[in-house]
């Protein structure tokens, strides 16, 4: 899933290149360590991104190795479950026995061999089990900024991959207040929702059929008319239709067979320039720094600034990000706040800087 | 005198751009407005302006109405005695009976009315007298950048121009700490140094070969070669010999008959980017923006970014400046260290951003 706008990245993520098609830490997009990440699980060919038209020419650059036949382009971007959906009717036609792995393109991980060996068990028990299994995150704070997954540890003797690591999950849970955070971190019983999923694509559609009966039936419509003229023109018709509703709402909170795979594979979905810098390399001062900065007395800043020099004298807990045609400065803990900046530039109509 | 390197507002002001030909504050560069305050006082013909050779061009396109021939380029800098030298023996060549008015290039004077009120007083008293006169400013608080031109209340009754308010002066200070700044202020005898000054151009130059024979040598000589093919070759190689010396601690500190003019016109010599935020206009939130700034819980903050929208989130007392090149983000209330970011990009040879 690579179709987000990306706009708490402002002012380096713009429309036509979001976080996920960004090199945000380290080297590569985001994007492209997310397909690196799946060498020797998944073969290039077998890869599937869905998109958006305004992303695809730059996305086809930097996966030169995935077919651009595999490059799915939603007409409007409806959450999730569409897109999931969609994506899915692809994939069986490719191959009606798939297992599926659903990724979003923006997640940083810092442990590529345990999540790898996650993936697999998740895969393995998805092939043998035909349920939904989703991974979730060994929560390390009283993250506000993410759902949660609830296990059910009581079932532990009647579950049969208890062995395995395993876990069933009892309850999905919204982004909490800070409190509630704190009770699902003590508990123990609480995992992070990571958001990404594996199933029997055979599985997810019949879930789909279940769940969603309108949206599977005209996902049906589209794979009839995948590899005919009347692809795009039933795309359109579909996606002007169908109204928005994640994967998690529609489908995995209501759905009975529900597995967890807990992971520690220093995740992070770097939600926001305040989430790049807590998890940035940073030299005495506390400061994380891009380009070249003179600075004198700066302290626990992140100055991201490759094409312009930047002088900062005595100040600290800044985000500074200094692109081509805009600047963003921001105190720390406020980057949230930059997608209202996004809202401001649209609702003005500055679109020259979205 | 419009040569200074104007290091305290980089990156704005350069190298090639000081501060003199920016437009810091209101409409026109201060040079402009230096020269378009002494109309009605100083015929166009009769102005003339000493800089360095990178600002000439810059000058000359700045000042189309003061003649070319009257732009003196100082091979280098020498502080304001060998400035002040030349200019006289160019004012001398041109008429010998001239008064001679001194003015930096780079002051921001409010009411120009008053300001001109006391140049036509202290250019009569000078033609009068033959003395050396120089403009004092009332203070209005106890500024530690400033020199201070202490008067002498006492001598009221033997001074010729006591009743026009012509003050004898009793000795110059250099710029003061704190502690003596609130002495100066609350004696009531105390004025600031604007380093403005008013004389005869005969009694400058007999002040000069008596204080400073030597320079007055060397300026005699290139008195001499004024308009002939050795003029550039004897002005390099004296400025080659000379020291650099200022025209107060050479002269005005020894000569006897020192008068100052107290004014009262706004003046401001907008040292630092701190001073030009200080007198700048500012909106409900103690901001002063050029450029578009899109704020959110911005406070008492100067951002210039005439290029760039600029993003700001729950920032305060910051100066940010920001050119095509390069970003300053300083601190209030430390702007007077952006000098030793230019002496670093000097040290480490970074001349593009000079």
């Amino acid at each position: 899933m690579a179709g987000g706008s990306g706009t708490r990245f402002w002012p380096r993520s713009r429309e036509k290149c979001p976080k996920h098609l960004l090199e945000i830490i380290g080297k590569g997009s985001m994007l492209q360590n997310t397909v690196k990440r799946l060498e020797g699980i998944v073969r290039n060919e077998d890869i599937f991104v869905v998109t958006n038209r305004l992303q695809k020419a730059q996305l086809i650059k930097q996966l030169p190795k995935v077919p651009e036949e595999n490059i799915i382009v939603e007409p409007v971007g409806r959450n999730t479950a569409p897109c999931i959906g969609l994506a899915a009717v692809h994939v069986r036609r490719a191959d009606p026995a798939s297992v599926m792995i659903v990724l979003p393109a923006d997640h940083l991980i810092r442990d590529v061999e345990e999540f790898r060996r996650v993936l697999r068990l998740a895969v393995q028990t998805a092939d043998e089990s035909g349920s939904l299994l989703t991974i979730g995150i060994k929560p390390t704070h009283p993250e506000t900024g993410y759902g949660y997954i609830q296990i059910n540890n009581e079932e532990g003797p009647q579950n049969p991959f208890f062995s395995r690591g395993v876990l069933k999950v009892r309850a999905f849970a919204e982004k909490p207040n800070l409190q509630t955070a704190e009770r699902f971190l003590a508990s123990g019983d609480f995992l992070w929702n990571s958001g990404m999923f594996v199933w029997r694509v055979d599985v997810i559609l019949s879930q789909l059929e279940k769940r969603l009966p309108d949206l599977h039936e005209e996902l049906f419509n589209i794979g009839r008319a995948i590899d005919t003229p009347q692809y795009q023109q039933t795309l359109e018709l579909v996606y002007g239709m169908i109204r928005g509703i994640s994967i998690d709402y529609g489908v995995m909170e209501k759905a009975d067979e529900v597995y967890v795979i807990p992971g520690s594979f220093g995740w992070n979905d770097l939600g926001s320039w305040d989430e790049v810098a807590r998890v940035s390399g940073k030299d005495d001062g506390g400061n994380t720094i891009t380009g070249t900065v003179i600075q004198k007395d700066m302290r626990n800043s992140f100055v991201y600034s490759p094409g312009k020099v930047v002088a900062a004298i005595g100040i600290e807990d800044l985000i500074v990000v200094n692109t081509d045609d805009a600047l963003l400065i921001c105190r720390k803990g406020r980057s949230q706040e930059v997608k209202e900046i996004s809202d401001y530039l649209k609702r003005k109509q500055m679109s020259e800087f979205l």
